[in-house]
């Protein structure tokens, strides 16, 4: 079994990421972690399943398996999808003892494990991350949902998968503009906790334009790192797992203002980021060196750092309805340096409005 | 604050049960538990809330709340219920720390139990049981589910309450065949695990059907401890917990085989016992005394002990159905005396078909 790095998340359920893992070698784990009597459920995209179903089902052939396809999109993360499903592994036979494969991206990992946390109350599942940004983020931490008509990520579970398996090679049939949704968060995760990380981006901005496997394989581990540190300290998103929200409290009334559309999540994220790092700067948090670094990077990976057209009151408000927020106060991550952030909980309307102004061209 | 006792239940977050409790002091509770700066959403059916929401309610006063009315009837434990839960939640700004009163009987803690495990990845909530079988048997032990039209309770949790709290008054309002539901899973409790509370029955079989108010404090504080006592021990349903579904494998198939109309649980259940304690016998776990015993007090109790005109075929075939077997193995739970029951796993076709024909009348 080829896996170059395990790294232990500890959780209610600690388990283990398999970096480097081949998608061909998990049937041998799985036979060696529960045994081949279990039922496998593989849940995955069409596109996905083209890709990558045939190097995964190799490794299967002493288990029983069946597979479901959930059509692509934000869409297929709902409550109709769920049921869907549901009726679907009643079909095959799946029972309490049938186990979860997440073959995909966020919205895979987030349905398929949501699904996998109130099928028969719980069965267990494997992640299998095969974007930038499920590699880096979605993957770990242990969240899941589905979105509803009345917001994004509104129902889900705090449900730890049996293992996370990181098969690098999946990156390369990945489009770009879903490469960029995981290096936005590589960015935030660099601000947020990892200023060595930052420099390697910096240093190597050409190859990661380039899709250099051997830079991605590094920059992944260490953005994914910084996750895996955050969410063992804090589970269930009661203290400093907020950090992660750094950059996406602004990026979600952007998201939420183009109604998911027009802008992808890693924009949001990048924009908001820089957002962050002007309300930073105006606080005297960070300097202007160190904003004019972040901004510099961000665009050199060609993210967004600005966005047209928009009107900052509108967006003020929509900030007001994030789930973070308690009793109405609004909640901010802001940096304090590269590689450093703080929960920020008295920031003035005015200077949000400010910071938005920033980003904001017309 | 009135309680005549607090029965503490272990899981990973322990909680208390408070019998005897009124339904006026649960808010000087809440306030002591969590400070009343928590929004609260009470989900209740319209019948219950016409009968009991005005005391609840006038212990509420230092808090703000929003009442959610869910129609009264197995359908109302559904996905769409719940889908439309989360709207109306939203639309009262329910936020990640507002909390659930769960105020009915089993459907209403199921279905608000579900919705709290996963409304914005959980926020807690209160049992607030009204019905003889969720004061005994499903307001602890922290299962959660609605049904699919795939399986009943096919989609769940394990999600225990922040607390459970038990006003035995509200059981004067609650309709006879109720209570039935109620009666049947205590004496299944009493044959299980508690050969007093057996003996409390039998003696008292007069006293149950005038509904004498103590006497119902009696047999529901002895009844629930049995449950309490199983699932502190297994929370997540690996092993002992199995117990509790004495009765159910051939009840659960007298229910689907009916479509659930047309058989309550409750009936289900003293049917499914009694062909559980033929099959006991028959295989000289219990004597011809302690099958007449069981047989008795059932009937005493106006519970059937027979149904007409099914197919034993049929029902056997619907048994493999259930979600607690495994690869299609039959497992049965059997009394092996009054007071003490265990988990069979070899049972054969024809000994069940026999237990079957044995309860079906022409
Ligand atoms: N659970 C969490 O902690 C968490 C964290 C961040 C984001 N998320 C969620 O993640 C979702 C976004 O995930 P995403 O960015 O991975 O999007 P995605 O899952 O929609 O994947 C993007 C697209 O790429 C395709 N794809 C996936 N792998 C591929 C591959 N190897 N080659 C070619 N195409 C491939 C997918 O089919 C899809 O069309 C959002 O729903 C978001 O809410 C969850
Ligand atoms: N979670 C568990 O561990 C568990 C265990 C057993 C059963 N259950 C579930 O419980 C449900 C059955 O619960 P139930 O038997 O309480 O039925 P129920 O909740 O449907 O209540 C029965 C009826 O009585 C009414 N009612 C409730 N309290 C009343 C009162 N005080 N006075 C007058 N009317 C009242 C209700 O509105 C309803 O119409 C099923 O869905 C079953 O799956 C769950």
């Amino acid at each position: 079994m080829r896996v170059n790095q395990q790294i232990e998340v500890s959780a209610t359920h600690p388990y283990s990421i398999f970096l480097g893992a081949s998608l061909e070698d998990l049937g041998e784990f799985l036979e060696q972690k529960i045994g081949s009597s279990h039922h496998l459920l593989v849940i995955t995209h069409p596109t996905v399943g083209e890709y990558y179903l045939q190097r995964l089902l190799k490794g299967l052939l002493a288990f029983q398996y069946d597979i479901l396809y959930v059509p692509a999109g934000e869409e297929g993360k709902s409550l109709e999808q769920l049921s869907a499903l549901t009726s679907e592994a009643v079909a095959c036979g799946a029972d309490r003892h049938s186990v979860v494969l997440a073959l995909g991206g966020g919205v895979i990992g987030d349905l398929a494990g949501f699904f996998a946390s109130i099928y028969m109350r719980g069965i267990p599942f494997v992640q299998i991350p095969t974007t930038l940004l499920a590699q880096v983020d979605s993957s770990i931490g242990g969240k899941t949902a589905v979105n509803h008509p009345a917001g994004k990520n509104l129902i889900g579970s705090f449900y730890p998968p049996l293992a996370v398996w990181t098969d690098f090679s999946t990156l390369q049939t990945l489009p770009w503009e879903e490469i960029q949704n995981g290096l936005a968060e590589t960015i935030k995760h660099a601000v947020l906790g990892d200023a060595e990380l930052f420099l390697f981006l910096e240093d190597h901005r050409q190859e990661i334009l380039d899709r250099v496997p051997e830079i991605y394989r590094e920059l992944t581990t260490r953005s994914l790192q910084v996750k895996v540190k955050v969410v063992s300290e804090d589970e269930k998103e009661k203290g400093q797992r907020m950090l992660l929200n750094l950059g996406h409290s602004f990026g979600h009334a952007l998201e939420t203002e183009a109604v998911y559309r027009g802008i992808t999540h890693g924009q949001g994220v990048s924009i908001g980021l820089i957002a962050a790092a002007y309300l930073a700067k105006a606080r005297g948090l960070i300097n202007a060196g160190e904003v004019q670094r972040i901004f510099s990077l961000t665009k050199g990976l060609g993210l967004p750092v600005s966005v047209q057209g928009k009107d900052p009151n509108t967006l003020l408000h929509l900030m007001e309805a994030d789930k973070k927020n308690k009793n109405g106060q609004k909640i901010l991550i802001l940096p304090d340096s590269i590689g450093h952030a703080l929960v920020v909980r008295d920031a003035q309307d005015e200077e949000i409005l400010k910071a938005w102004e920033k980003v904001i061209t017309e």
